[in-house]
């Protein structure tokens, strides 16, 4: 099985039907899948060999579609950068992967230069967007125009897809290697365990498409005769406009998507009843989240897919009809038709239902390791099994709930306590923006539970009064026991807190900091 | 990706689900997982070891499902026998593929000591029925009863599944490898492509579960979290009683059976609306049959698979749509998501649509090869494609339509002349009961059409009366040049028409006899 199988076999079953649609410009099947072949002869002409890897530093696009064919079409590896990363982590992972052909757009053509310094294997930059071409960088349009189609080298099953850079929030990122089967075994096996996009709909692309979740629906899309229509960026004004314009029938979102579009003036006023299945990862949905985007798309089925890069990335779905239920939709949902999942102690055994611990996750789905570190990549699939680092237990039925990172977890005089219970109950309180929980150390406890807490601009709490608030809601030696104030948090360029650069400040020197 | 993974899966989320019903024995996830667990234990206890096959002859059960389970989860491979071999067949198998240990039912014990005397490397038989166990055979219910559950051996990927039994039209019969790979790629391609059958439906084994055709469709249930309804063997009554009974909402039956069924007096006067899904394979379906069994399941949608033993077994799929344009109905649908499809001339190059030429197939589906076959083994995988030996041409949209086997074509005068077609040309004539066309040597032509006929009793019809009646149906040069009328024709065990039986007369000591 490869990628690219599926482009062959909707030319062959229906060429002239629309493949992409990116503002006014579309392409049938039979012309992509001709710019696709051009495309892959250009970058053989240029040098590229099997097994290079290739990289796009671009906002979502036509053509962003069209690279992820060419490449393996070439006998190449696709290396999809991070567009919120600085520039140091993308000329990280340039070098890291050996990354010396790189599509930029309009966007970060500008960051080239910067790039070129930091990352001096890139030998070769072809300019994909719409203005004028830089100097010093070729022009994809120009290249497709110039090459004549090459065949398919078929590049599949077990040979390598891409290489997808993870993990900005644990110290330099890692390259998550994923093969032709790892990619096909997760769409293909959240397709078979349940309808998770329509069969020959309009599938829209607001979430980046260099996240490997928004690759694995564009690969159920090109599974199921799905029309691409593709917006360079979420934003609410533009996936309205999409929807209508484009009679939009599927989507992924995140939740701050859902949460942005459900609330936007743009969406009150629009009729979005064409969208009839939207996917959302990454994180549970709140309750009232899920309430008002259910009102607002009412004839939609949401179906929730938790997983990671490092699983390609489905391992458990919750169901449409799972959302009914107000305890399940706080779940991950159930293991996929593809993977297994387990809940397991610090031992590999297997915890009992209710009871938390790391959820594993065993398949064909799962990575190939972390490129170039065998180390890092041994102990994250010992035993066959890829150690999430996720924290979480599983009830009767199999619903998995994730509690926390296994590493933000606070051991406190020999009780477990998961940082994001307590950061949920500290979030309710009024006051509080933004918080984050950590364990420090303590003479007493081993461990403390402690929060760092940024204030709504002007108001004032104090750590007793924080403390009576969350009692309710959470057991005493949950509680934090002590609590900083501060203006802002640390946050990755992903905008995930870094809670590395918190713990620094109390675990100096030692190795807990590092985590 | 591995068979038993499903059954784990329906463990951890659904153990109280019923999983079987046959008759009035019923039996959970639970249950079963349980009785599978002891059952491979006992196989071990008896010396099966990695990578043994074990057989089984028996009409559908619930112990042959739970077959399925445990010799995978005992690391050996199954030998599913066609029950409607000759012993002298039967016996064939089990000693080309090495069969030391054999399940048998009550409908099959009395061919043991038959099929001792021509296997005698048979050295363990278990009686798998519910009367009295015959002498010399181990019984099932009392192995698992006596036997610990084992660790499932997650015998999986490239690992053998089965050895699958086929091609007794066409001298011995050879023995298809199917690795786990190869069954799950058929089943998750399958369910991927369109909605096969429901999930969590009550799926309906009336098909014989040896055939590889209903194992695939085992395997979507299990994926699906379908209840199997097994009855021993396919009658009118039986099915009625089992879709009533149990309500049934999916099922695999051949056109034969849906005919009997649809013509049945007891389907005239059941409410069959709970059947929403039926699977059918083999031969496309005519079309006088296909409307009247959709004026009696009226609540059913068809879907037609198009495969072959060697690719596990499905390659195309016909749509429950495609079924509403009666010229698509009589295709065999078009390339499902997981398999890759052409139509090539005798030297592999791909003809032009509408070109008859034989039909090939590539995808992880494909079998590994025959077994202790590597000339035949060879020659089927030329090139990396399973060449199916079907004839047949490809539409524009990418529909497959099946005309002949290609070693069933004749050539006259230069022209291709596909015995099918004259075939259902003469059999349009009223007193044409049964017939087969076949190429015999001619001086002038190279080969000529001929017929060989069976009259109803008791009527008469010259050649010419009959090649008149075709001359509106087919071209002049398709025309039988000469007919035969015999009693009977030669058929298989399994029903097959025996043309090699009928070229012998014409074509003694040739090579072309043998085909």
């Amino acid at each position: 099985m490869y990628v690219a199988q599926s482009l062959h076999r909707a030319v062959q079953q229906s060429p002239d039907r629309l493949l992409t649609i990116f503002g006014d410009r579309t392409r049938t099947v039979a012309e992509s899948a001709g710019r696709v072949a051009r495309f892959a002869g250009a970058l053989r002409a240029l040098g590229v060999q099997r097994g290079d890897r290739v990289g796009i530093l671009a906002l979502n696009s036509d053509r962003y579609h069209e690279f992820l064919l060419a490449v393996p079409w070439a006998d190449a590896v696709v290396n999809l950068v991070n567009i919120r990363w600085s520039r140091s982590e993308v000329a990280y992972s340039l070098v890291d992967c050996g990354t010396n052909v790189l599509l930029v757009d309009d966007m970060f053509a500008a960051a080239v230069p910067a790039l070129r310094e930091k990352a001096p294997n890139l030998a070769t930059v072809i300019f994909c967007g719409d203005g004028e071409t830089p100097d010093g960088m070729l022009n994809s349009e120009d290249l497709i125009a110039a090459h004549e189609p090459v065949e398919d080298a078929r590049r599949g099953g077990d040979d390598l897809y891409g290489v997808f850079y993870t993990g900005g929030t644990t110290g330099h990122p890692k390259g998550v290697m994923l093969s032709h089967r790892s990619m096909l075994t997760s769409a293909m096996g959240t397709l078979a365990t349940l309808d998770a996009i329509s069969r020959g709909g309009n599938l829209l692309h607001a979430a980046p498409m260099f996240h490997v979740a928004d690759v694995a629906v564009w690969i159920m899309g090109m599974l199921t005769g799905s029309t691409h229509v593709i917006v360079p960026a979420f934003t609410p004004a533009g996936v309205v406009n999409a929807i209508l314009r484009h009679r939009v029938t599927d989507a992924l979102l995140v939740p701050t998507m859902i949460q942005l579009l459900a609330d936007s003036p743009e969406a009150a006023e629009a009729d979005l009843t064409t969208v009839r299945r939207l996917i959302y990862g990454a994180s549970p949905i709140s309750e009232a989240v899920l309430q008002r985007a259910r009102r607002k798309l009412a004839n939609t089925a949401f179906t929730q897919a938790y997983g990671m890069t490092e699983v390609a990335p489905v391992a458990t779905l919750l169901t449409p009809a799972d959302h009914d239920d107000p305890v399940l939709a706080r779940s991950g949902g159930r293991a996929a038709a593809h993977s297994e999942v387990r809940i397991v102690d610090a031992e590999d055994n297997e915890v009992p239902r209710g009871v938390v611990g790391e959820i594993i996750v065993r398949g064909d789905h799962v990575m190939q390791g972390y490129w170039n570190r065998p180390e890092e990549t041994a102990a994250a699939l010992r035993g066959g099994w890829m150690h999430t680092g996720d924290g979480g237990y599983m009830d009767e039925r199999g619903y998995v709930f994730v509690v926390d990172r296994i590493k933000d977890m606070i051991i406190t005089g020999g009780e477990n306590v998961y940082s994001a219970e307590v950061e949920n109950a500290l979030a309710n309180h009024p006051v509080v923006q933004q918080c984050a929980v950590i364990g420090v150390p303590d003479d007493n406890w081993g461990e403390r539970v402690h929060a760092v807490v940024v204030l709504i601009p002007g108001a004032t709490v104090s750590p007793e009064e924080l403390r009576d608030f969350c009692r309710d809601r959470i057991a005493n030696y949950k509680l934090p026991r002590s609590v900083s104030f501060v203006e802002a948090l640390p946050v990755s360029g992903a905008g995930k807190i870094l809670k590395r650069e918190l713990r620094k400040q109390h675990w100096a020197d030692t190795d807990r900091a590092v985590h």
